[in-house]
């Protein structure tokens, strides 16, 4: 469980709750440390599971082994199932001074991971062989987002659904970059092997749109990620935090050269 | 998950948890439901993940293919995933009228399920090259068992900690029970492979104390059982639920011809 934790990942979900939520208020910032670790423990779970052999079998993640590379595929196995159980552990001991907001962030976790729209069901359009790409993504990456949006209203108590579209937003963006990154990056620079994708069949963006094209929807889901920020105090960092991500996710640098390079990308063959 | 959930399966973990929230008044029946159904999607979550190639690699359950031979290990990873998961949603969505009971209600599930005593560590000590068999059997089948019985309890409102030993010494009971019936049954019989204890060099009461040490403490734990119920109005219930449940295991027809054809049970060359 450590080394699925403990991985260097970005720790985007965590840090838009605490975004959200400082936006809120924040009046009970214990409980927005655990909303961003539940989230966190729940993703870093679903990483464990989808390197195993029965879907991506990848050797790689963050630049170590997998897993199920370094600890075998039982004890990979038993680590996400524990991570998500942990995750509801940490919600579930943070909510004790405020036995009102735990039903309400139980809720909108599980809705961003079980079924039907959460990370599981994205995960199963995988099995299937046709998908509808956006559903897919959606659910696969997206409800986690839109939970880690909502996660840091409910964790003041606010309302959340006025944050839901920013974490759509960013969520597709998100899965879109993860597209282009496949296509564009080295295998040292992704920190896990590219081209996965394609080997695997999976659906992508960028062998649908081409590389092109997935760039372009890639900025514009950032815009309109930025614009779906709500009236609030902390508007402006909230913004800096969308261009930020957008900026690691995909330096401008190296799309505007893998532009120039394929005004015709070799994709849009497999499309 | 229908496959999973819907296979004729006895509920001894959700009977217990209705008979002794019967016992404490069973003020909110539909919590108490809400927790029975609970522990019973943990329970099948772990026996889909059990099943797999990665651990039992086993073909038929309830004299079913098991979730990954009917539908492929992908999907049943994730079944295994998104029953833990719903547990988590029957039992949040049936708590809101008793925000206060919800917080001690998943945190006892948690504990019958996660580390470090609970089904997940139990199955992580399969993959050790040796357990202490106590131990691997109290986190892999009396930990929930003692979440069933406390959970009954506290869907009430009521003390959980007079309810545990019930749960334990019926979990334990259940455990060596497995063990003999993975000895003295067919594969018809028990509807899933036996001898797979043995074939998985698994930790085993029957291996350990010989199929007569093993019958003999069966019995022991069962009479534990049922003398571990705590005064209460449904006592008799309970305790006649114990001794149902014991007849049920291993039919005390079966064990007496099996004690009178073997005085040297076979097993104990092995142990």
């Amino acid at each position: 469980m450590q080394h699925a934790v403990f991985s260097g990942g970005a720790r985007i979900r965590p840090q838009l709750c605490l975004a959200v939520s400082m936006a809120c208020g924040d009046n009970a910032p214990e409980l927005t440390d655990a909303a961003g670790v539940a989230l966190e423990l729940m993703h870093c779970a679903s990483l464990v599971h989808d390197d195993m052999p029965a879907f991506d079998d990848a050797d790689v993640r963050r630049g170590r082994p997998t897993v199920h590379k370094a600890f075998g595929e039982p004890l990979a196995l038993l680590t996400g199932d524990a991570l998500i159980v942990m995750a509801y552990q940490v919600l579930t001991n943070a909510c004790t001074a405020y036995p009102h907001r735990l039903a309400p962030l139980f809720q909108n976790m599980s809705r961003g991971v079980g079924l039907p729209g959460g990370i599981v069901a994205g995960q199963a359009w995988e099995c299937e062989t046709s998908a509808d790409l956006a559903l897919y993504q959606r659910a696969k990456t997206g409800a986690l987002f839109v939970a880690a949006t909502c996660a840091g209203a409910l964790a003041c108590g606010s309302d959340p659904e006025p944050w839901a579209a920013l974490g759509a937003n960013l969520g597709e963006a998100y899965q879109v970059a993860d597209d282009i990154r496949d296509v564009i990056l080295s295998t040292s620079s992704l920190g896990k092997p590219s081209g996965q994708d394609e080997l695997h069949h999976r659906p992508s963006v960028a062998s649908d749109l081409g590389l092109n094209g997935a760039i372009h929807h890639f900025q514009r889901l950032i815009n309109q990620a930025a614009e779906s920020v709500p009236a609030c105090t902390c508007k402006d960092m909230l913004q800096q935090l969308v261009r930020l991500e957008a900026e690691r996710l995909i330096p401008a640098a190296s799309y505007e050269a893998c532009l120039r390079q394929s005004p015709k990308p070799s994709l849009v063959a497999h499309s």
